[in-house]
């Protein structure tokens, strides 16, 4: 194993594909591809867009290496090594048009454009969808936690159950994005900066004689970051005295215990004992913590009950996204060159959610001025201009185009970003505090009712005229 | 981003037990650690172990960077110069055992033990369960799965919907050793020697004029690997016509076209009907590969209406584990040192299921010898031998303990090796053509009951009477 980069991170189709179009003469055409997905997942209202970051940096560091090419000379394929040797040569020159990350996205409008030869654009297909799809997913998920959190502080503590070791980091950087406060990885906290939390297992409890020095031997060492797991042996009896006498003893030397830790066992009823009794020993600013298969569901219901937790630590529900573990983002073709002009494609299918809508196009969010608030996404052939111009946007629901409202006082913003331009990346990558920033004044931008967690109103993401009317041409002109 | 080794990849909080012990002076305290899970998923009823080469390629690896080094003098925590210094110098040189890859394995019994310093034996806990719990429950999805396809050949094509790119790579490598045949991913291929297989998609046929100039154009560059996707527009009236050009085509150049690929609508009536087509135009050997959204169950109820399908790709719900995406194993201390002398230690907890075995446990798997099967797993302490002479054995359930049974004439063969021994690799790792096989070994091993995907029967872990006296013990002595 002596790789390893990520340019055969792709599906072998690719690279037939790619080898095919060489062998016709059609390696350069140009292509427009568009990535997707038909549906939010966990019933949401939004999605949370992430990857961007990941994808450029994979772009850029494309390039088939001697292993690699080995590697591809021995496939049952035989790939020419005329083929071969373009592939030494590659570098990605297209052109790459991205939401940005910590954007509020929605179904069925283009996230990210790729142009260029459709050898290079076809490429990155597999990669891309990787990285989009599992980072949305898990910033989309964190971010319904985030909303019944109200303001809570939350820790991800997921990477034991993550699926292997790029999910634990990628994810926790899509859970910081979407107001995650702090993750257990510390692999992700030095790559991207995000703050790190840990405090001790049951092992350290098991690792001695008695609780109580357990927790004392732990608040030795440090003093300023004590938090203790006070259900090793019995939560209330034994953890929480032995945390109290614990937190005596800091205060004894000038020090203030940060909280306490529950693992297991009623977390409703165990935390406002908990909190009852801290406040009693004096102890109002230890916080209580609390962990053990949490999801935005029983987050929820816990705070309904009226459970002390200032803190949560969410693991396997959050990084494995353990409700909808994919989010099923697609990469289509939407025009091709033909003889040096542009033309649409679409995709056909029986089931009608999945025909493509053809054309290069742009995705624009509908801000009424009046509000500030986004009213509707409107997706336009690329070559539309009215809403940037602020006319009149007659706005019509694709799935039942009779009905239709009028909008005139409105700012169109652009959802996708030029971010790499003919090979060149020309977009400045935020930081991640910039990102997170960033999706908190997104989500200013929706009203309360389109983020609530269940039920949420639909925000519907139009079509222009023409481009309905080009995809309706095309289903005919494919029927005959 | 400059790094990146996987020594941080782990939870902060084994870095603060590593440094608390430190401080106390025990950090030196010989530990032993166990790893396994609680409940089988997917309703199984078995698990296929996977994730050992990883971890021992992890565990070799494991070096503090002056990169990682620096990160973590930065921390809140402030840790000493004298601990730095010490993780500066840091070795594994504990001791490791393990079950096999391709192992079949069972609830609460040890997969992995690791034995040495509370301060190399914690470090290792979070990547060590992440990569066994991610690799051992797609190994698992992947076996199920093979069990229902009773012989028809499985490719793996998740990479796009799984969970970032090492769950791709590491989650080919699993189904392979359950028994696919092949995957998409060509980073897995190179990486693993696994056969890749891939044809075109439809932004192929896009691409194109007509479908039939796209099929033809394909087969031209590629004719020794024809296999034809024929859904983008009409999969029968268009793509499979089209396909059957193509092939005649082929036959005029002395080559036979691999297969058609059906990837949506009714897969039962499409294949049917494709299959009597192909043979009508005399294309017998033309093979039909299916793929969309597949699962055990889908694949189980095509196969009973009859479906003509050869070949399946699987992707989203195989690479996710979609029906239960994390195995949840856990990584428990069972023996501690203290004062030279070693003592088992349990972990308690309102849920009996979550009540920790304690002492350093061997498992023996019990062969029948009349008739060369699996009769059940047997945990003893690792100081009884009674077993391994063969002598006659009481199995009684652990949950009932007042029934039970003795077995005479039996083999009863160690499922844990001794992987690495005080630091050093002991065990030659296999390569993945002989886990696979070993895998099938194992697997004839076993009732066709206990393989049934639905419903299976229980097979039973046996706790020796030693081992069930000393939790018994334990537990009576913690509530004192």
């Amino acid at each position: 194993m002596t790789d390893s980069g990520l340019t055969l991170h792709t599906d072998k189709y690719q690279i037939n594909m790619m080898y095919a179009h060489w062998k016709n003469g059609t390696a350069d055409t140009g292509a427009v591809f568009e990535a997707y997905f038909r549906k939010l997942p966990f019933g949401n209202g939004y999605a949370v867009f992430a990857g961007l970051e990941r994808i450029v940096n994979y772009i850029k560091e494309l390039h088939f290496n001697e292993q690699e090419l080995h590697y591809l000379s021995q496939q049952e394929e035989q790939y020419e090594p005329a083929f071969l040797e373009l592939l030494r040569q590659f570098q990605f020159k297209g052109t790459l048009y991205s939401a940005e990350e910590g954007a509020i996205v929605f179904p069925n409008e283009p996230l990210i454009r790729v142009e260029g030869t459709v050898f290079e654009t076809q490429l990155v297909e597999t990669a891309l969808l990787n990285f989009m799809n599992y980072q949305t997913l898990i910033a989309t998920k964190a971010s319904r936690i985030v909303q019944v959190a109200s303001g809570d502080t939350l820790l991800e503590f997921g990477t034991r159950r993550a699926q292997e070791a790029d999910a634990a980091v990628w994810g926790a950087r899509a859970t910081y994005i979407a107001g995650f406060h702090a993750t257990s990885n510390l692999h992700a906290g030095m790559l991207f900066g995000i703050p790190t939390k840990g405090t001790h297992a049951h092992s350290w409890v098991q690792g001695h004689d008695s609780e109580e020095e357990a927790f004392l031997n732990y608040a030795k060492a440090l003093p300023d970051q004590v938090t203790l797991l006070i259900d090793t042996y019995d939560t209330l009896k034994s953890g929480l005295e032995h945390a109290i006498h614990t937190a005596h003893w800091l205060e004894s030397i000038g020090k203030r215990m940060s909280a306490v830790r529950l693992d297991s066992g009623d977390l409703a009823y165990l935390s406002k004992e908990a909190r009852k009794r801290l406040d009693a020993a004096g102890l109002p600013y230890v916080s209580i913590v609390a962990s053990n298969d949490l999801d935005e569901t029983l987050i929820f219901n816990l705070k309904a009950q009226g459970a002390k937790i200032d803190t949560w630590g969410v693991g396997t529900q959050l990084i494995t996204a353990a409700d909808q573990p994919s989010l099923g983002g697609v990469y289509k073709l939407t025009a091709r060159e033909r003889e040096g002009q542009w033309i649409p494609v679409i995709k056909l299918s029986n089931n009608p959610e999945k025909v493509s809508t053809p054309g290069r196009k742009d995705v624009y969010r509908i801000i009424d001025r009046s509000t500030g608030l986004a009213e509707a996404d409107y997706i336009a052939l690329s070559d539309e201009d009215e809403m940037v111009r602020g006319e009149p946007l007659r706005l019509f629901d694709p799935v039942h185009p009779y009905i239709s409202r009028v909008v005139t006082d409105y700012e169109a913003v652009p959802l996708l970003t030029r971010v790499i331009d003919k090979g060149e990346l020309v977009y400045e990558l935020p930081s991640l505090e910039q990102i997170r920033a960033f999706h908190q004044r997104e989500l200013a931008r929706f009203k309360p009712e389109v983020q609530r967690k269940l039920n949420p109103e639909l925000y519907v993401v139009h079509l222009s005229e023409k481009a309905w009317q080009l995809k309706m041409d095309l289903i005919q002109s494919s029927k005959r």
